[in-house]
């Protein structure tokens, strides 16, 4: 249920297009201050601390107060799950329509024969 | 807009162990009747109908009424969307940490060096 639970935080925290933009900055930029990260998004400091909470109980960012701000970096996880569960699904229908194909095919091939 | 409100969707739809159950099983077997999926996840019909209609908004499940029951089986968000963004995100990652690690192995190079 552990595994289960950390997939679920890592898609309801990505959710939200807000969300997703922090992350996409910090993999591109290493580091942002939250009042960094609030102005492009147009959203106030609370509302931004909000989404970073969200982001931080699914591992997905990691925060430490420097000074008087709070510094934010990418945290531990770095969506290894989610990549993993979506491209195992992909694949799994993918076969599936591959399977269906060929039986099609041969079911054709039956009647063309006959 | 619209592709945000898909890839929303798409994650908030997914990020229940139960709707996750859902679409792998109707990935591998084609067709389910509401109380096919109910049953082995131990749920009542009314709660299994509220997760479909979630996913069914996502579009991951359609569903048709065949005489008393309803048949579902996957809809036409084959989660493309989904692992385009988390695929690409983390080749963005992995490629800052390379830089990372090239700018940390020429600086100590040109300590060695000195």
């Amino acid at each position: 249920m552990v595994q289960y639970r950390e997939l679920d935080r890592t898609l309801t925290a990505l959710a939200d297009p807000t969300r997703r933009a922090v992350v996409e900055r910090l993999g591109r930029d290493g580091v942002a201050t939250v009042s960094e990260l609030a102005a492009p998004a147009g959203i106030s400091l609370t509302g931004m601390k909000k989404h970073l909470r969200v982001l931080e109980e699914a591992g997905l960012v990691a925060s430490e107060k420097v000074g008087r701000s709070r510094q934010c970096r990418l945290g531990p996880n770095r969506g290894d799950a989610l990549a993993s569960w979506i491209n195992d699904y992909r694949t799994m229908v993918e076969q599936r329509y591959d399977r269906l194909d060929a039986l099609l095919a041969r079911r054709k091939g039956e009647q063309d024969g006959h």
